[in-house]
């Protein structure tokens, strides 16, 4: 018989009864909410619980407060990277119902001496269980109380705030109801919420069409700092397979002097392990994180997993792959789609341990060259269990690490890759278009629970996705997508040059593969092309920098505006009250007006006098007032404002605009 | 390491991951659904595990099927009292697999030689693992698929029927996992779900204002039945305290000959083991009960658990009383309000076991007598932990238990009590009024997960609350809210003969007690008066009985209707097809009219033939087409309609109505 009477429920935030941890980075703060209630009419008190996860920490306390409809909230903040874990204690307070009676009756005019030793019984308990000098005062206040004086001191007494104050501080526990389950926080570091990709072949970085180099790409790293990126990721820098390699256009044959596939890993020369010898030597490359190291810029490596016939593994471990009957090693396979370039691993070996340990050891050792964020190609492919086995391993030894999650066309498979581990993922920004589409998909990623596991990384092209919105929409569709996914997602990127060209030519109609893609050949951009659009660039990375409402991702509203073509939305950030309000053209042909509505008070907008929206992309200013106000965009010049609002507030002298 | 690489999770039905039972009644289905994927492009198989909870039960299993998206269902039937259990085991197929690629390679004229070997090794697989004919059969498939004859025989063969449904005998789960949780089912009888309550105070039962007796109450029973209700609830039948008695109409002074509120359990006659003496002895007693039987109804008795000051408790166990320091025993307060007349128990008490025990006897000894059904009274003042326990202990021994917990003003509370045991649940609907009101809360009592744990009861009335919208809507809003409770859900009860007659006077203005309330004293009703209502009564019951959709609360949906006065919403029953549609002017004034909006296709009605919608209440006929109708309601008459949909159905002769 369980004599414990508060019951602890609906705790949130928790991601499937506790079994992952939810996100944060240093210095958020994990808001806790719970139902927490009694039988009866007895008042209640709670406390939050949490600490970090490492050993012998000591739990610490938050007193939860009561909201509406027996919900109570607390907080506590993540200073350090790593783990911590948080649960709820609530217990029935006696002196806490007696105090709220106490009150209640004395307003009433009843009799209140019984009452008054009941009371002094309450703080005859407490004293038993303070120590020191509070235990002294509180026996004092004791023998005040059951003394045979004027009850009007006895009652001021009774209702003290000091006396209130130190009977908390020593709660009778001895019935408290502790949370059934503790429940944990990832805590990353900074980046981990807010990053700017920039994805580059390195080996195009070269003179002409020559092989570029290691060299070469560090050259282009400044130009690629200063447009704001600060990762700049690289497909795999690893030797490529010749057997089966694919030619340009992804053909079958390679014709020679064809440079095959970076994702077709491990030659002669080497494996997951090995730099291309084109690019250069591991110095060579050690030399180029160090370069962007000082520009601010972060290097990130792809991980595919997956091997070219001829990598060194087939050889040295046979068993990691699936033999055919005829004694040939299974390929890729999509039927009726052959990957004959590609091997993949057979996770269901004998050996898995062997197999896990080695691919461990491959991040590993990029991690040992200063390499601190992974993409990971088709993480979709591997089993769930390897990964949240190896990036827990990983970041045990180094919270640093940031792990991006590409995506496929599974929603509840990307979820639980960003649940089991995952930092970021890629997601269906590329493939949401209209105002519909967008509201519904970053609704469910900031406001569902699912903000609490997923990260979205928003990338408007990739080597593999060409839309057909940028394939139709010209210069103004690059533009569009870009503040689109720069603004809606505190992390998004780009694949370029290709971005900053605004190239639309698919392979074929109907495609989303570029037309003599980068993935099989080696491109020869002309830097003056790119310069305007680089411009562009700029000022949307610097808005960024200098918004940090841009920088988180739950605070995104949508606004209502009364044309089909023009989505807004806003982000505030809590603590700096920065607060940004976003419009965009959706239509990338032509200008479209209408009117914006907003909810003043949710924004924290005076209703009553003026307000400067302050378009930060044409440093244009306008004076709006009250919730409807008018926009026009012409998408050929900018199709998109992102207004900093300017409240106005009674300074000493006058208004003046916050700045 | 974990090799196992499925992933189960979102499984549903569960409550708070797996913590209560869901609920169900025999001759239901358990439908189950969860998210199952597996990372690539591997097929998997699922099966559903369910057996009953008693030991030494064998899983049975269910096969699963996909949806969309990844989800999975299956469904068992329950058809014992009792606890099941339920859980998910999903595996990797690689013959599965394997067929439907071998199958896409056909289609796409691909040399499909080595996959013949490869289909070959996993029927040999197969083999292993089966016994007997099965064994032998898959070795002969085997061999035919690696014979050196003709490869179109052998493709046939490889995508035989039989042997995939072979194979699928004798699934390889070596690495299958199961889902991490053996969900429960708590399963009761149909009455659970479905019930028609009618209270009564015997004592009122006698001629004039004498105290009546069992066996006038006796007498009373056949017109309670030929109403179609088919329990009858008693008030408390114990002595009644003489102490600090409360007079009419609550007044704190008892005049001589005032009777007391039967909640002032025990006397020196006895406690809640005893009969209050004016109305008879125990034999008396199970004639009523024998005799309700007879006619269809049982007898519900309350649960009180709290005593007058005269209670056998009070003297033989002060320990079950909170002591005050004038030594005098603490009555129950809500300050500035006291209840000198009500002891409550102190669950907090050192020997609450004893206490505990005590109070499940209680209910033991009425169970002894006969009495299968409890209304409970204020159950959220006793500690939630007594409720699951004594509940689980009784229901261990008696499947048939059913508990009726009373309702109050926290939602949490009430959802609690439902999902540690409580059968079914009073509601908020006495005030619910409005249709936005009706439609938000009923939408979350069988729309939301809450439909697995809470079974709804409306009351109309009771003896606590007379509501402000039958204090100022005359005869008509008892028949509105009449016919809502009836057909919103599947349970529903009346305090009578208070209903019948309308009674509509609060004891002051703003109070919800009646004037002159039963609670305090005896009524002597004139059977006469009460005779028109209850015809009505006969036929709303008469209705639900014969309608199986109006037994049911999940498949409620509300409707589209352009008038917000009135509200227009369906039941259907999935099995009979039986289609009920109800409209009611809220409104019991003015005669109003609208347009019915249907979803026909939902419902299951034909877009392109009338249907007929038939007023069971009135007994009318209507040809309805398309989906939009029209009604007109005059709450003066009958202020709804309740329509069965009768539709049409082409027959060998000609089009005619379903019956």
């Amino acid at each position: 018989m369980n004599n414990k009477r508060v019951i602890i429920e609906g705790v949130k935030p928790q991601i499937d009864s506790g079994r992952f941890p939810i996100k944060r980075v240093i210095g958020e703060k994990v808001e806790v909410e719970a139902d927490i209630f009694v039988d009866g009419h007895d008042a209640l008190s709670a406390t939050l619980l949490y600490r970090q996860a490492t050993k012998g920490a000591q739990w610490r306390e938050a007193d939860m407060s009561p909201l509406v409809n027996d919900r109570w909230a607390a907080s506590f903040p993540v200073t350090e990277l790593g783990f911590y874990l948080y649960t709820i204690e609530a217990w029935v307070d006696h002196f806490k119902s007696w105090r709220r009676d106490f009150q209640k009756k004395l307003e009433a005019g009843l009799d209140i001496s019984i009452d008054l030793l009941i009371g002094a019984d309450l703080v005859e308990q407490a004293s038993k269980r303070a120590t020191g000098k509070n235990c002294e005062q509180l026996v004092e206040f004791c023998q005040f109380l059951r003394a045979p004086e004027d009850s009007r001191l006895k009652t001021q007494l009774a209702l003290d705030e000091e006396l209130a104050q130190l009977i908390f501080k020593y709660p009778d526990k001895s019935l408290a109801t502790k949370y059934e389950r503790e429940l944990s926080v990832v805590v990353e570091r900074q980046k981990a919420r807010f990053s700017t990709w920039y994805e580059l072949f390195p080996r195009s970085c070269g003179e002409g069409t020559e092989h570029g180099t290691f060299a070469d790409c560090e050259r282009q790293l400044p130009a690629i700092a200063a447009m704001g990126f600060d990762i700049v990721y690289f497909p795999p820098i690893h030797p490529i397979g010749k057997t089966k390699r694919k030619g340009r256009n992804n053909s079958i044959e390679a014709e020679p002097g064809d440079f095959g596939s970076p994702w077709a890993i491990g030659a002669k020369e080497g494996g997951h392990k090995a730099i291309h010898p084109d690019l250069g030597s591991l110095d060579d490359f050690k030399s180029l994180v160090n370069r962007a190291k000082e520009l601010g810029l972060e290097v990130a490596l792809d991980l595919a997993f997956q091997c070219s016939p001829d990598h060194p593994y087939v050889e040295e471990h046979p068993e990691w792959f699936r033999q055919r009957p005829d004694g040939t090693v299974q390929y890729a396979e999509n039927p009726p789609k052959k990957y004959e370039d590609i091997y993949p691993f057979n996770f269901e070996c004998e050996n898995s341990a062997e197999l896990w340990n080695e691919l461990k050891s491959v991040i590993e050792y990029w991690i040992d060259q200063g390499v601190s964020t992974f993409r990971v190609d088709n993480p979709h492919t591997k089993p769930f269990a390897f990964w949240e086995w190896v990036i827990a391993e990983l970041r045990g030894k180094n919270p640093n690490l940031i792990f991006l999650s590409e995506a496929f066309t599974r929603p509840k498979i990307m979820y639980r890759l960003g649940k089991l581990g995952f930092t970021q993922s890629y997601t269906y920004f590329a493939w949401r278009n209209t105002k519909w589409e967008l509201t519904q998909y970053f609704t469910e990623l900031t406001q569902t629970e699912v903000r609490e596991f997923f990260r979205p990384n928003a990338w408007p092209n990739t080597p593999d996705i060409l839309t057909e919105y940028l394939q139709t929409g010209g210069k103004p569709a690059f533009m569009i997508r870009l503040v689109l996914a720069a603004t809606l997602t505190a992390s998004y990127g780009i694949y370029g040059p290709a971005y900053e060209l605004c190239l639309a030519e698919p392979r074929e109609p109907g495609s989303e593969e570029y037309r003599d893609s980068e993935k099989y050949e080696i491109k020869d951009y002309d830097p003056e092309s790119v310069l305007q659009f680089r411009e562009l660039i700029s000022v949307i990375n610097r808005i960024r920098r200098d918004n940090p409402a841009l920088q988180i991702d739950h605070t995104l509203r949508f606004h209502e505006i009364d044309n089909e073509q023009l989505i807004c939305y806003s982000k505030a950030d809590p603590v700096s009250k920065d607060l940004v309000i976003v419009v965009v053209n959706l239509d990338p042909h032509h200008t479209h007006a209408g009117w914006v509505e907003l909810p003043l008070d949710q924004l924290g907008i005076p209703k009553d006098r003026p307000y400067q929206v302050h378009d930060l992309i044409a440093d244009a200013r306008y004076l709006w007032l009250g919730h409807r106000n008018y926009v026009e965009i012409n998408p050929h010049i900018v199709p998109a404002h992102i207004f900093k609002v300017r409240r106005k507030v009674r300074t000493e002298h006058d208004f003046e605009y916050f700045l």
